[in-house]
């Protein structure tokens, strides 16, 4: 077993793509990943699994069919299963979001944003 | 749905004695607890499940039998399952922990600081 801290700031500057995720953590079958973001995301849900955002630096919003939810550095916010949601940043966001291992950022969406979900630094 | 963000640090203002998990969301069928930390606490482990250790301001210890780790914060640790741990924080430290629903904080150990484990904030 590691015995050293996860550092999250110390990981953010090692990549600089955005919308393009790197593993940090498992917990179980979960996985906590690292993601800069900027501009818009693609609309999607995911349909068997919640989905955690929070934010480390920077802030961001996750737009809903319905409403939005404006989220800063320090704050976190679960998007149910099943909701539909599109991240948006407007200047490079940092924020760490959880899932189950294997759950693809686009859900079923896809499309050219759609990334590896199992990269890990 | 609830459309608000969840700010911890305003979180950590509505509660203040030690080793007092209040839980403050849940992904599926894990919960996200803060925690104001000082001292240490008792040995135990956890025999069906990880635990990740946030550190969001401050700094803390986890001690193994055979070994440490020390987070500070923006730091991020994951105790495996099964692994005997004590965490310790010299000064107070206000740390966020992930596990599943249900988990009791000492594990088997019981003692004087096992806590309610679903209590909400």
């Amino acid at each position: 077993m590691s015995r050293s801290s996860i550092n999250l700031l110390e990981k953010f500057t090692q990549f600089s793509e955005h919308w393009s995720p790197r593993v940090v953590a498992e917990m179980n079958d979960y996985q906590f990943k690292l993601a800069k973001i900027q501009n818009e995301f693609t609309w999607h849900d995911h349909k068997d699994t919640d989905e955690v955002f929070f934010v480390i630096e920077g802030s961001m919003t996750i737009e809903f069919r319905d409403g939005k939810v404006d989220l800063k550095a320090g704050e976190m916010f679960v998007v149910p299963k099943g909701v539909e949601h599109k991240p948006y940043a407007k200047d490079e966001c940092k924020i760490m979001f959880i899932e189950p291992r294997g759950v693809t950022n686009t859900g079923d969406a896809g499309g050219e944003l759609t990334a590896k979900s199992d990269v890990w630094i």
